[in-house]
């Protein structure tokens, strides 16, 4: 049967490591799981237990845009977060994050289109985009500039959107004020359309996050309940979109969605009231994070930009190995510890990084980190 | 800032006949729905009583294809229902119908490839196909075809794709095999992709409904747990795809999903052993229909295909009016009964139609049609 050349999509490394990973554990080993990308928390229990009371409702469509409710709850806590007054109605109730990808695409780009990313970056950003039939295009970003993409690359590479990501995924580096209001700037100068990717608000460490709505109006910013508010599964996120886009955002949210799952939306409303639980799991990768940092650098592993938030390490192993698959295939063979290779976050040279995980407990990032200073130290024998 | 033409989505009409229905009701007023499109009921007790017990897990992400067993039980369901041998490794778990579609559309046509929808039909084929930068393309069917398209209309419109739906909405009409194969094969023959939308099935009255499982493997099926199974809001549905099609869509729904909702996934799961319940779900519809199909004639609103399935009867208002939504607004300001223009299903001649819905209940049903029959006598006086 006919098929089309834009669902060729890049297949995910990550997925091989997790599959080796589960015929490890299948065969009785014990492993680490320093690969996946979320909390190893279920959502808030006080939220879980509303949502069962909810559950006598019949929980049909909700409106396109989400519960007014939860729309007015997010709002509020931009004002409780970031100081700002945002009106409801430029909150949009999404299907996650990639639900508002799909949104955001749709409404901002034409086909064949030219969107920029700043790699090492989430590798499903490129991929959402040939599926939509736009063209992706990798900037590449290193350690000197924290990996994050800037202001002149919108003109050089001829853009008509940018996405950034802060923190990021992999490297959990941040844009701070300035540096998110220059690339604004440089957007709306060749009305390029700039989306900011916050899902790890929240997730944060010495910093605090800044929201490209601080800067700018002019922006598709997005976000998400699966990180902070630790409900991955339930698939609800949200997108703050300028007024004039409202509606247009609306018709096709009705469209493409319907509406987002109507228990995930009263789940995620009750999660907004559960600042201690949520604030206990942030310590959690706090303490992880230090472990992390101190446990990799004693293992010589220490190439990294310390992570301002999210809960990844993106370390550079080119002193180590020119084959990253390799290298994490030996990691979890010798060592019984799943990593990443950095090929799915940036396809030119991720074969000389790793992405390390800390979104689980501390008794397992403590175990994880002896037994890669033990694999380094062999190798090194 | 910018915006995309493809985001150019045209507005639901019906939208404006529930807003209208809203206000009349906080006016004070009683309003019978025959306007909207999902079962009133929720999901079933015995599942929704399972599905409580499950929220003990974290409920994270699924894998991207969804939970092995739900994909087993749903080849199963294809032995129960049509006597298909159905491998469970071709079966998608989607976020909804709606999921579905996008992952079809990105999996088998490239920007601007004609998609044939039959009109009247469901709004939201024709939107996302424009979202995702796709070229819908009408064909007019009438009463005599029974609003199907025809296997010639592949060739004449020179299309890549074809989506048909059996039973359809808003006409209920279902496709019998040799109508289904004589489509199959004319796609077939042009290499053209045949979408199969079978979303209503198990809401059906005397004839089955028939897979297009049935006389082909080369087909993308969507369906669905929003309508028979009553799950609306929860936004579960799935996709059976050919064998060499399944990697290709997994890569897809991997990045433009991750996952289905997780708990919607064990709900359909568990709502899938809940068949008593469903099928008193159906008896009322059942005898809905029988009361609408009596009800609309003795009004003088006969003019219409009697529905094979689903909840809706399109009827020809031509005799009455040449603006359907101007005689929608009348219905709903001197009847109190909600119902929908045809624009949204056919823009080129909705104004001649109107869809009536019997999804809510029967008392519900037989108040609409007292009060339409006594509007229609009165507009005659």
């Amino acid at each position: 049967m006919r098929h089309a050349t834009r669902g060729d999509v890049d297949p995910f490394i990550v997925m091989d490591v997790m599959e080796a990973a589960r015929q490890a554990e299948a065969a009785g080993r014990h492993i680490i799981h320093m690969e996946v990308g979320q909390p190893g928390t279920g959502a808030p229990a006080a939220a879980r237990a509303k949502l069962v009371a909810d559950m006598a409702d019949p929980l049909g469509y909700t409106v396109g845009l989400g519960l007014p409710d939860l729309r007015a709850r997010i709002a509020r806590h931009y004002a409780d977060w970031y100081g700002l007054d945002l009106d409801p109605a430029r909150v949009v109730i999404t299907s996650g994050a990639s639900g508002a990808f799909l949104l955001a695409f749709s409404a901002l780009f034409d086909n064949g289109e030219r969107v920029g990313l700043g790699t090492p970056c989430y590798p499903s950003y490129r991929q959402i985009l040939r599926a939509m039939g736009l063209t992706p295009v990798d900037i590449p970003t290193d350690l000197a500039d924290r990996f994050q993409p800037q202001p002149q690359h919108v003109a050089q590479h001829d853009l008509a959107g940018l996405i950034v990501a802060s923190p990021a995924n992999p490297t959990g580096t941040m844009l701070d004020k300035p540096q998110l209001a220059a690339l604004a700037a440089a957007c709306a100068a060749r009305d390029a359309a700039l989306i900011s990717d916050e899902i790890y608000h929240g997730i944060d460490y010495d910093l605090r996050p800044v929201s490209a709505l601080e800067v700018t109006d002019e922006v598709y910013v997005v976000n998400s309940f699966s990180k902070y508010f630790s409900m991955t599964g339930w698939r609800v996120g949200w997108m703050v979109v300028p007024d004039d886009h409202i509606r247009r955002v609306e018709r096709l949210a009705q469209n493409m969605f319907i509406c987002a799952p109507h228990a995930a939306q009263r789940l995620a409303l009750h999660a907004m009231d559960c600042a201690p639980e949520l604030g206990a799991n942030k310590a959690v990768y706090a303490a992880n994070r230090a472990l992390m940092m101190d446990g990799l650098r004693a293992a010589g592993l220490g190439a990294f930009a310390p992570p301002d938030g999210a809960f990844y390490i993106y370390v550079d192993v080119s002193a180590h190995t020119d084959d990253a698959r390799a290298f994490a295939a030996e990691i979890l063979d010798q060592a019984g510890v799943a990593v990443t290779p950095g090929l799915d976050f940036d396809a030119a040279r991720g074969h000389h990084w790793l992405r390390f995980s800390y979104a689980r407990s501390t008794a397992d990032i403590t175990e994880g980190l002896e037994r890669i200073a033990r694999f380094m130290q062999s190798r090194r024998a």
